[in-house]
C-alpha cells in the first residue's frame, strides 16, 4: 500500500528583509509533509506543531549577515524556524515515544521531522497549558529568571524599571522583582497594556510611554530616587532616558533592544558617560548562555504559577496563515502579552 | 613683630565654562598667602604645593551642574582645587609635621592651609621622584590598577585595547597589561604617542587615530580576532568602532570619555545591541571607590618601577602662569605623558 501523502502548511522567508519588514517577506505554502513515520535505523523524530512561539530576536534572522550573528540567518525559501511545543507522532531516538509531549526547536509549519531529538526537552507539567513552554515555562521565562537574577542581581527594595514591560519577558521580570521585595514601574505602549500592568501583574504603576512627551520627566516623576534596576528591552531613546535617572552602581540588564531592529542606521545613545560618573554596570546577556539553570528554574516558575503567585498572559493566533502579520505585529506593538501561534488541536 | 606677608599666585576659575574652555574662563591672581603658621588649637596644616596634577575630570567641575554631579563644581572666584604633592611647613595635626612630603587635594596655588589633613596621605617611597604621586603612585596609577584588575578582569592571552593610551591612566594599564600577559594595543593621537607606545611602553602595536579614515578597519587590521578587554578613555566615536570588534563576554571599563566633555550635546553611539548580541559588560568606575586598594597599589607599584618593570613618562611645565593653558592643552593633546605642573621647587 502506498503511504499516504499528508499535507504541511509552512510559512518560508521569501527573501531578506530590510528595514520594516512585510508580508511579502514571508510565504505561506502548502507542501507535502515529511513521512509520518521515522525510517528504519534514524534516531529523528517526526513532531506535530502545538504551537509555536512569535519572537521579536527573529526579525534579526531574517537578514543576511556578512559577519554571522549569534543565530544563523533564515535562508529564502526554507521553512522558519523558533521554538515550539509539539506532540511526537513516530520517534527513532530511545527518549522519545509516539504521544510524548515536548518543546524546542521547530518550524514554522504542522509537522517536522527533528534530525537532532537532544535538542528537545519533554514537558514536565502538563497539567500547566501546553502553550507557557513557549513563554513563561520556556524560553522567555529563563530569559526573564536568568537576567534577573544573575544578571541584575536584585536586592529587596531595589527601585526597578522594565521596558516593554507586558511582553512575553517584561511581564515576568516584573512578577519576580515583586516577589523579591522590589518597587516595579513598567512602561508599554498602549493603555490596556498599562492597565495589565498595574491590575493583572501587581506593577507598582506603570506608564504609557506614547504619551509622555517628555521621557526623562516620566521617569523622574515614577522615580524620584532614581532607579537600581533597568531591565532593557527597548534601546533607543528609552536607554538615553534612563541613563541620567539611573542610581549610583545601577546595574542594566540588556535583555533586547526592539525599538532598534529595524533600523538601517539604529539611533544614536548621546547620555553614556553617566556609565562612569554613576559607575553603572551594563551587561548583555543571551537566554542560550543559562540552558543548564533550565530545570531549576522550570521547578521553581511552574510552583509560583500553580500557588498563582505568578500569572501570564498571552496573545494566542490560531492558525499558521496569520503568523506572517502576526510576527510584523510585535514590532507595532500589536500584541497584548506573549504572542504565539496554535498551529494545531492536540 | 608683625607677621611677614607673604605673596600666593593662584588660578581662579573666573566663569562657568561651556563649550570649550578658554584660557579666559581662568585667571592667574596674586593674593596673600594663608598665614604660613597654623593658629593654635587648629588641627589644620600649611603645606606648600610643589606639583599640581591637570586632569581631564577637572573640566566637569568648571560647568555649573543643576544636579550634583560626582564631585563638587568649582566656584567662580575661587582658586582650583585637585590632587598634589606637597610639603608641610606648618601642622596643628598630630599626624603630620614640618618637612612631611604628602599628597593630596590642594589649591592650585603656592601655599594652602588645609583644614581636614586626614584627607592628606604620607609619601611613602620619597626615593621615587616625588611627582610620580600626582601619577603613576597617584590617583591615576590607581585608576589604572583598579580599572584593569577589578573592572576589566584579565586573563593571561586577552587582547587589550586602550585609548588615549599614553595619556597619566592609558600608559599604566597597557604596561600592567603586558604584566598580565595579554596583547596590548593602544590608541593615540600623534606619531611621538605612537613611537611612544610601541617603543617605551612596550605595547604590541599602536596606531594614530587622527590618520585612520576608517576606525573600524583600524581595529579589525589590528585585532582580527576581535577585542577582549578596552579600557574606555575617549567615548564617541571609538567607542562605536569598539564595539562590533569586541569578542563574545567582552569586558569595557568605562574609565572617562574625554571626547565628549566638551559638548553640549554629546555624540550618538550606534551599536550598543552588540552589548546583547555579543554579551558584553560595560561597566564604569570611579577611583575614588578604590581608596581601600590604595596601600596594597602604592607597594606594588613602586616595586615595579623600582625594578623598571613599568616606566612612565610626565609632561611637566614649570609654573602656575602656565597651568590654564595646560589644562585646556589636555582637550586638544597637547600633553605627551600624564600631564603637571611643577609649581615651586622643593
Amino acid at each position: 500500500m502506498a503511504a499516504t501523502t499528508v499535507s504541511n502548511k509552512r510559512v518560508i522567508l521569501k527573501r531578506y528583509v530590510t528595514g520594516f519588514p512585510s508580508e511579502e517577506d514571508m510565504d505561506v505554502v502548502t507542501a507535502e509533509a515529511p513521512l509520518m513515520a521515522v525510517p528504519a535505523g534514524s534516531t529523528a523524530v517526526v513532531v506535530k506543531n502545538l504551537y509555536i512561539s512569535c519572537d521579536p530576536y527573529m526579525r534579526n534572522r531574517m537578514t543576511r549577515h556578512e559577519v554571522p550573528s549569534y543565530v544563523a540567518d533564515y535562508v529564502p525559501g526554507e521553512v522558519l524556524t523558533n521554538y515550539g511545543v509539539m506532540k511526537v507522532i513516530s520517534s527513532g531516538h530511545p527518549d522519545f515515544k509516539a504521544g510524548d509531549l515536548v518543546w524546542g526547536i521547530t518550524g514554522w509549519e504542522e509537522y517536522t521531522m527533528i534530525d537532532n531529538p537532544e535538542s528537545l526537552s519533554k514537558i514536565n507539567h502538563p497539567d500547566l497549558p501546553l502553550s507557557y513552554y513557549t513563554g513563561v515555562l520556556g524560553l522567555p521565562g529563563l530569559t526573564a529568571y536568568a537576567g534577573f537574577f544573575e544578571i541584575c542581581k536584585p536586592k529587596k527594595g531595589d527601585y526597578v524599571f522594565i521596558s516593554a514591560a507586558s511582553g512575553a519577558v517584561g511581564q515576568i521580570v516584573g512578577q519576580l522583582a515583586k516577589i523579591t521585595g522590589c518597587y516595579v514601574i513598567g512602561s508599554a505602549g498602549s493603555d490596556q497594556k498599562v492597565n495589565l500592568l498595574k491590575t493583572k501583574f501587581g506593577f507598582d504603576d506603570a506608564f504609557n510611554y506614547k504619551k509622555e512627551l517628555d521621557l526623562d520627566a516620566a521617569l523622574k516623576r515614577h522615580f524620584p530616587e532614581g532607579i537600581d534596576i533597568y531591565f532593557e528591552n527597548v534601546g533607543g531613546a528609552t536607554l538615553d532616558a534612563v541613563l541620567p535617572n539611573m542610581r549610583l552602581r545601577g546595574r542594566i540588564a540588556a535583555c533586547g533592544m526592539i525599538s532598534q531592529y529595524n533600523l538601517d542606521n539604529p539611533d544614536g545613545v548621546h547620555n553614556l558617560f553617566y556609565i562612569v560618573t554613576k559607575r553603572l554596570r551594563m551587561e548583555g546577556f543571551l537566554v542560550f548562555d543559562y540552558n543548564k539553570m533550565y530545570h531549576r528554574f522550570e521547578e521553581e516558575m511552574a510552583a509560583y504559577l500553580k500557588e498563582r503567585k505568578i500569572t501570564y498572559v498571552e496573545d494566542v493566533v490560531v492558525g499558521l496563515d496569520a503568523a506572517p502579520a502576526v510576527l510584523i505585529g510585535l514590532f507595532t506593538g500589536r500584541n497584548v502579552g506573549k504572542q504565539l501561534v496554535a498551529v494545531s488541536q492536540e
